[in-house]
């Protein structure tokens, strides 16, 4: 920096300062953002999509009030931005990826929601051919809107404990349906409180008082001219909840409801006049399961997304925030925060785990799809359980780390981190932190069908002569030794396959302790009482740690790719991509971040505790951390701007592009309502003196209050005193 | 249980479930209740003042209506509160302790919070007698409302950096104060946006050029009579942020304001109307400094309080709901979520963190009365130092477990715990959330001043023949050598000695380390710039270490002093209760609950990496954990209850004392505003249909959108399908 810039006021500095920070970044920008993405198409795929939104006629994407808006606001709001989502998405005849897409970048939770992701395909997945035919049409063009109705309040989403039932009544060829009681009422539904047209309700078939189990009907919520809800349906909008405001999320009863027998979806079972059930159509339902493992596909995805926007703003406002001490060596000004340590700890993280995640999602993807094309074409697929197994891994890592990173993001913008104008506050309360529960709570996963996954998979790898049933898996392949010890130089820590080596152990380690423990353990008496609780210990440990292992492995992965095409000139062809060494380079640091930092340090307990890594390793990859978070610095902001998200899209002032954080910060804060004067929803009157103040707290000032009374204060006071001492 | 329960109803069988445990327990709750407040006083004090805003005649305190109100609401419903409070603390004559408790339950951070902490203490501490003569009485009686403005946007609240200017103008005898540029605004200034009368500015003292530092002066800011914004000053509300809805957060810039000479706060300078500084009665900063370290003890009073409050939440409701497969050898009853070991390695680590907390805040408090005490009688104190360092260490540790157990009891609620009926999801925002950055972000304390201080008391008990300044620094007194092991039996690891010994090992290890790192570590060439990263990883760890063992000293402390009051029968004449065996026996398992779990295994690689604890120990760790949940069991209800928080102040319609928590959910879906039609706020229409359908998602519904539009749905699903193999 040859001009000295001490004299600036900080709004005149951070213009520059951001200025430099991207003449500092290593790597040509184009490039990263097509390798973030994946490929070009992509990338300029998902800017269309953005400004699709940001620059809507009506200005019906606008998120510049939300954060001043109370729930009944948003919710009243968020039924027009709906609205506005289906007319895109009809004019550009969307598929499902930018459909789905189309609505992460809304940012806001809509009505439609369930409809779109469970209510449409379930019916198109488990209706008959027939009955497609006749509703089909309608569900698709939006004039039926569609909830998934399972869940109940007393019964959470597990099927076994459901009470709902549907009677059959074969004197009028109807189905009953009926909530025993008000806990068997369905809770949660999306998009049934006040706009669905219908739902479909998980239900206890029952004929001639046998029951069926659970099954799903197509049942008519509201009139479809007038939108009142039809007899005997009960349905409310179950209340403020955290995060998604405009979702209607609803309790649902049923008195008595009767329906054509014709409403039961009936792809896969038929019920006749008589009352005869029949199975129907078996083997097309390994495809739905393929499927429904696609929802946890998709939460990976957007735990990477959330982890790369949180990211970027935090670095960006890193890099404009100056505060404390000049860095040694350099001009007068106050240090950029970008440049503690502290605060490199958190965010160069950050940045770890927003790649990491992006490429183990993407990887995932891939897997999914290779899974989708055998059942396609084969109508099976070993993969089918792999792919259960390896989501039900994944979500709760990859949601719990993205939960994380936004976290820490927050956090890192210290008191400011806290407004609205941080971008972060909403986002904290909403999606990241639902994807931790929804679909199956984190803890949950872990302790149980991940790990039980785990287990069968050495169960087969060590029946099928020590082969694991995907490379994956390779670390279960070796049974660890009892005081195996890491044998590696210092360099070695920066090889990838020594790192995935050191990460492998630690799995293996704690998934044979867990198939051990399963298979009777220790053998010990008395300790029946105990075993439960050292599973669920284990259980969740040897989960994460295959996670951690996966992951690593798709970053590998995705940057042997990267450089094959590299050395073989077929970037271009390949992603549309010129990839150069900077790319490559810069990626190298951010993969040994994330291995050291936080495979390892972060989960350090797990390579100590059996004395695998040892006090000089831990030392050397200390160091190790200590280079590269320096190395990582000239790059910060060319690595957190690859996720290439747009101002409007992140509604963020303290990290807008142009670095203007403080003259953006003060624009928000005149937006405040409780600002303004003169319109409906103005928090001042003529004056600029707040609503209410005369009949409140002017009171006080005018002193018209109850006067203080000494007497008591005393005797209290002396009271106080006494307590203060004989208190423990 | 002796009556078949499987046929009951869930809401049946909550109330019987909630009266079965309360049956269960094995000690006496009025005992336990005056255990946990410290004495009988305390208690019976907290509740009567939960009783007055309870049962307030005109409900200014009511909550019911909270989680369904906007921000703008919020802050206009939190004025009257504001007003009600001033009158309750001023009818009964309320000391200090009792009005902040006051506030504490108020659960509502009312624009008069920074009066009563900030801005009425600053004046009375440091204005000149003549000066609180002349201000005090107005002060006092609230009609002065004195906001405190410190923090400026660009620069935070360290002095130093702050650009705010008061110039001398010796011809008029005034001060000019003036902001030099919108980001040296003022910010956050809680009640200054829109309520206040006054502020504390703190500005740089400039008299002929000469720059004094930063120094307080006493500004009016509003007119009082009309309320106004008087002329030059510009104060707005500073927007929405995470908590804190109804506080005026406030942004004031002042252009070249005029005030009389006589604001500047002249207990410790003064200036004449020539414009000479003196400096006056420095011995009395020092009492002033004690009563500012007041604030983080207060904190982790405060973080007590929030990890007992979620934890009753949490624990009630583990206990009333039921599901998945039955306890085996138990009724056929789904088992209560509490008896799966995953939820009590939440919520009984939880339980144990409260009773830490409570323990160690109370404990700490001592050490302040003492310090105050030796202030007043002495005029200094060597506690000063000492308090100020333990301070800096437990406000980060303390916040930081608090905010943990709200986060982990909200996610132990799985979906539920996001239904503002849980009563988690507003607290989680608010003060948790706020205290980690409040005062200090916690890491920026842990790696800095918290550090410091450790380093420095190892400093002196090196020089003073190895002996610490304090008992709870005892571990400092001998270095610990390398390759130490832990050698102890089975049942050591129960003893609390030899649990503070393994506490106290990681401790001195790290302040050890860190000492020899900042005298000059390993000596090697070219380590210059990985030192501050070393120094921050190393800062942070010793910091925290150092919180686990106070915390647990502390626990060891109280228990001890309960043990021996129960031993001497003086427990009724000390604390007024009856101490029995069974609060002890209680007591001591929550005790090696948090000495195992939360100090050793929570952070296990601390005690691992340098081969302190073996794989054979940690084992017995293990399953003394699981025993001892086991044991705690029984007790929970009980352990939770104890903390004595009423239904009113807990506003946890999921958590109700009777148990009721499907019937108390279901009344709160009912008064969400959503649900209502016919009054203003209402979200509905005379035929219960939403507002807003017709023009919005209506449109769908009647087929009056944009139609699909095929042709483009066919390219671009086979640019996806091209897109989907090319990607990486």
């Amino acid at each position: 920096m040859s001009i000295d810039h001490s004299n600036l006021k900080p709004e005149e500095l951070q213009p520059l300062d951001m200025k430099r920070e991207r003449e500092r970044c290593s790597f040509d920008m184009d490039g990263m953002t097509c390798i973030f993405a994946g490929n070009r198409t992509s990338r300029d795929r998902s800017r269309w999509l953005m400004a699709l939104l940001e620059n809507h006629p009506e200005k019906a994407f606008d998120k510049s009030k939300r954060p001043f808006q109370g729930r009944t606001e948003r919710f009243m709001v968020g039924q027009k931005i709906a609205l506005e989502y289906f007319q895109l998405r009809n004019r550009y005849g969307l598929p499902k990826e930018d459909r789905d897409l189309l609505r992460l970048y809304l940012d806001e939770y809509i009505t439609l929601q369930v409809h779109e992701s469970m209510g449409h395909p379930t019916v198109q997945n488990q209706a008959s051919e027939q009955q497609w035919k006749e509703w089909g049409p309608k569900i698709a063009s939006g004039q039926y809107l569609v909830s998934y109705a399972q869940t109940e309040m007393a019964h959470g989403s597990a099927l076994a404990g459901l009470r709902t039932t549907a009677t059959f009544c074969p004197e009028s060829d109807e189905w009953e349906i009926h909530t025993p009681e008000p806990s068997a009422g369905k809770l949660w539904i999306g998009g049934s409180g006040s706009t669905a047209t219908h739902a479909i309700v998980m239900a206890k078939l029952i004929i001639e008082n046998k029951d069926y189990g659970m099954h799903p009907f197509f049942v008519a919520l509201r009139d479809p001219d007038s939108h009142k809800l039809l007899p005997g349906r009960y349905a409310i909008d179950m209340g403020p909840k955290k995060g998604a405001p405009s979702m209607d999320n609803g309790y649902i009863t049923f008195d008595h409801v009767r329906i054509p027998r014709n409403t039961l979806l009936s792809r896969f079972q038929t019920v006749d006049s008589k009352g005869k059930y029949e199975v129907q159509n078996q083997q097309g339902k390994l495809l739905i399961r393929g499927t429904m493992t696609l929802v946890r596909v998709g939460l990976c995805e957007i735990a990477a997304h959330h982890a790369a926007r949180a990211t970027l703003i935090a670095v960006r406002y890193a890099l404009i925030r100056r505060q404390g001490t000049p860095l040694p060596g350099q001009s007068k000004l106050e240090r950029q925060i970008i440049d503690y340590p502290g605060v490199q700890q958190r965010l160069f993280t950050a940045i770890a785990s927003s790649y990491a995640l992006t490429f183990a999602a993407r990887y995932m993807r891939s897997i999914y799809n290779e899974l989708q094309s055998e059942l396609q074409s084969k109508g099976n697929s070993p993969l089918l359980g792999m792919v259960h197994g390896y989501t039900s891994v994944l979500k709760p890592v990859m949601t719990t780390e993205s939960y994380n990173v936004v976290w820490r993001c927050r956090k890192s913008m210290g008191g400011l981190g806290f407004s609205a104008a941080s971008g972060l506050t909403d986002l904290e309360n909403s999606q990241p932190d639902a994807n931790l529960t929804y679909e199956g709570d984190n803890n949950m996963l872990l302790g149980g069908p991940a790990s039980n996954f785990l287990v069968k998979e050495l169960n087969a790898c060590l029946k099928n002569g020590n082969r694991p049933g995907r490379i994956e898996l390779a670390y279960l392949s070796k049974r660890p030794r009892s005081g195996e010890r890491f044998e590696g130089s210092n360099a070695d820590l920066l090889d990838p396959q020594r790192q995935l080596e050191i990460v492998g152990h630690r799995a293996a380690r704690l998934v044979y302790a867990l198939h051990e423990l399963r298979n009777g353990g220790s053998g010990k008496q008395g300790e029946e009482s105990t075993k439960p609780y050292l599973d669920a210990r284990l259980a969740a440990r040897a989960s994460r740690a295959h996670g951690a292992y996966f992951i690593l492995f798709a970053f590998n992965h995705t940057l042997a790719a990267l450089q094959e095409y590299a050395r073989n000139g077929q970037s271009s062809e390949k992603i549309g991509v010129n990839i150069k060494t900077e790319h490559l380079k810069a990626l190298e640091n951010v993969r040994n971040l994330y291995a050291l930092e936080v495979c390892i340090m972060d989960d350090l307990s797990e390579y100590t505790q059996d004395g695998y890594l040892d006090e000089k390793t831990i030392h050397s990859i200390e160091r190790h951390i200590a280079t590269i978070m320096q190395t990582i610095r000239p790059d910060a902001l060319g690595l957190v701007e690859a996720a290439d998200l747009s101002d409007w899209y992140l509604a963020a002032p303290l990290a807008s592009s142009d670095g203007r954080a403080y003259d953006r910060m003060i624009e928000f804060m005149k937006s405040e309502p409780i600002n303004q004067s003169g319109h409906s929803g103005a928090g001042r009157d003529q004056d600029g003196v707040i609503l209410g103040f005369r009949q409140t707290i002017g009171r006080l000032t005018h002193g018209e209050v109850t006067p203080w009374n000494e007497t008591e204060a005393k005797r209290r006071e002396a009271e106080r005193q006494k307590e203060r001492t004989s208190k423990l």
